[in-house]
């Protein structure tokens, strides 16, 4: 078995590193293998996904993934910048199905936002389709306004569309997740308004009858942005399209008050995935060794859980996470009175102490 | 001057009519008519927005709007349900800029979900843009995938597209609006992926170069939606697009845990104005006297101040609603422990008591 480990940018080597190491010392039987993406790539070959980049990762059985990103590449052309790289394997690779927990961990309480009782003991699994929508919906770009109040007017637009069987394959995640779980899901969409959201509503209710064990709720997305702060234990599994999951998914990580513990997983249809922290390249932290990896960590356990099959592995890892939460050792994004400071390679390091 | 009362569904009858008890008791020369709007006007009249409503709210200088829906009319055909008044009613009258200030009232600090530090004092506004975008952007509808993996299935669509007319036009409202605050703007976006919003960013630029005295800050809509929740007092003015707006706006207004004081401007080129609570129509606790008046006698003050030209009066208004929270007024949904719990007649009789 074939790990493609693509570290990226900013703080994206350091973290991956810490992670590289962990399954080092789990002492398996897979390969490992290196490759520039986002902006380092581009700084090295002119692309921000190479050819050999992206060779490498269709191969593998997984990819470890850091993060991209840097302001230093925003005047860049769009399809040269560092996110393209993300947006390039997700759609190369088919990655349609990205699970986003959000779990607020015991010890972490007090690092939310919000009040301790409307968030200890969180545990929400947000699934957001990530190769539909808007975000690939073709055709896009700038024009004359063919019609309406400023006909002839520059404009700019895009094309939000979803297909049947695109809705109908994530629905059968999002209820099959749902199964190993609280048996709820909660589909979010705009069909008061968007003809593909309300497409979205009927096929999700369609293939909701093979599911007659789980629970099906409709929500707006205005209204799932509301409950989110108002209840978040209220929901179980949210699914929702692209450019809605985007949205809530970020504002339900944030929720927690410790997004450098949360991992994620995109998965295709043959469980080949992409691993990668919440979190993004955080540049303006990058090589001070303060980043927090265990949200890196934690997606290689789902990576051995997901696409290695390997459980016990994977299970190994959470519980020496938990292990050094319960030792007290924080980075600096989770610091709080009481607790003992620790810079990236020290919590790594024990971690793989934990194991 | 004429006002166009449209109280609609749900709890919108009970609290539009606090809210024209405070206005007549000004005492100011304005006419008041009402008409049916939203599942109330489709019951009587077969459709959400018949024309007389829409011919009423032309000619009027403002209106005053309740709520529109109920889960009773979910099964209509989308044209005939009650959201598609207020859709109308935004398009017909060209209502393009939507102020939605979230306000955290001193007294109601305890209400958030969040902690107090991080809520006590908020005042932001967010100016959603209310006519474009992808709320009413053609081509939409059904048909068979003309391409893509799974090219002839069925798929749905819908257009997002915005004019440069239009993003300056919402450029203008909001680094307006910010040199009457804090002189802050952040701008929301999705350029990252996005036609629409990277040409908005660019034109939000050209703008802002009209405003030096103004600071404007790009952030993506999926980090706003953290932001929000980490540190919402760091904002100002925020604008952005319809779509967005929506989610944005609902996700600041319940973070502030009292939505049901949260009025909302909705203005056209000439100052013409829809005046709404940011609340809905919550059938659920419809007739029973027990909603929460406030944001909609709050509406009334916007309306006077943006419309009526009567700031004073609309100081008035505010000023007295000020003074029933200080005397420990409060609807159940605002109610806490050492406060006196009141209805919606109770509550709209105090505030005419402390104009
Ligand atoms: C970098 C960007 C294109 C990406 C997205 O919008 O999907 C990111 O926000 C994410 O959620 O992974
Ligand atoms: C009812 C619905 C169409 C509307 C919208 O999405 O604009 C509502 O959510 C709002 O924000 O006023």
């Amino acid at each position: 078995m074939k790990i493609a480990v693509l570290p990226g940018d900013g703080i994206g080597t350091e973290i991956v590193a810490e992670a590289v190491k962990v399954l080092d010392a789990l002492d398996l039987k897979f390969e490992m293998e290196s490759a520039l993406v986002g902006g380092a790539a581009y700084d090295a070959h002119g692309h921000p996904l190479p050819e050999s980049t992206l060779k490498l990762a269709k191969e593998a059985d997984a990819i470890l993934f850091g993060a991209v990103g840097d302001w230093k590449y925003d005047k860049l052309d769009r399809p040269l910048r560092p996110e393209q790289a993300i947006l390039g394997l997700r759609k190369n690779l088919g990655l349609f199905a990205n699970f986003r927990p959000a779990i607020c961990y015991e010890q972490l309480v007090g690092a939310s936002s919000l009040k301790p009782e409307l968030i200890a003991g969180l545990d929400i699994l947000i699934i957001r389709e990530l190769t539909g929508d808007i975000y690939f919906g073709q055709p896009r770009g700038r024009r004359e306004a063919p019609d309406g109040e400023f006909k002839g007017a520059p404009e700019a637009f895009d094309t939000m569309r979803y297909s049947k069987p695109e809705i109908e394959r994530i629905a059968h995640v999002a209820f099959q997740a749902a199964r190993k779980r609280n048996k709820k899901v909660t589909s979010v969409d705009k069909a008061n308004v968007l003809e593909t959201f309300q497409f979205w509503k009927d096929t999700m209710i369609e293939v909701h009858a093979q599911y007659p064990d789980v629970e099906l709720q409709h929500m707006y997305v205005d209204n799932a942005a509301m409950q989110l702060v108002k209840a978040p234990k209220a929901f179980d599994v949210v699914v929702t399209g692209n450019m809605f999951g985007d949205i809530l998914s970020d504002e339900a990580s944030m929720l927690t008050g410790s997004i450098g513990m949360l991992p994620s997983a995109s998965l295709n249809a043959k469980n080949q995935g992409l691993y990668e922290p919440s979190h993004g390249s955080a540049p303006d932290i990058a090589g001070k060794g303060i980043a927090n990896p265990l949200a890196t960590i934690l997606s290689a356990a789902m990576m051995l859980r997901f696409s290695l099959n390997q459980e016990e592995a994977a299970q190994r890892i959470e519980a020496a996470v938990q292990k050094v939460l319960a030792q007290g050792l924080r980075t600096g994004d989770i610091w709080s009175e009481g607790t003992t400071k620790v810079g990236t390679v020290q919590m790594g390091d024990a971690v793989v102490k934990a194991l």
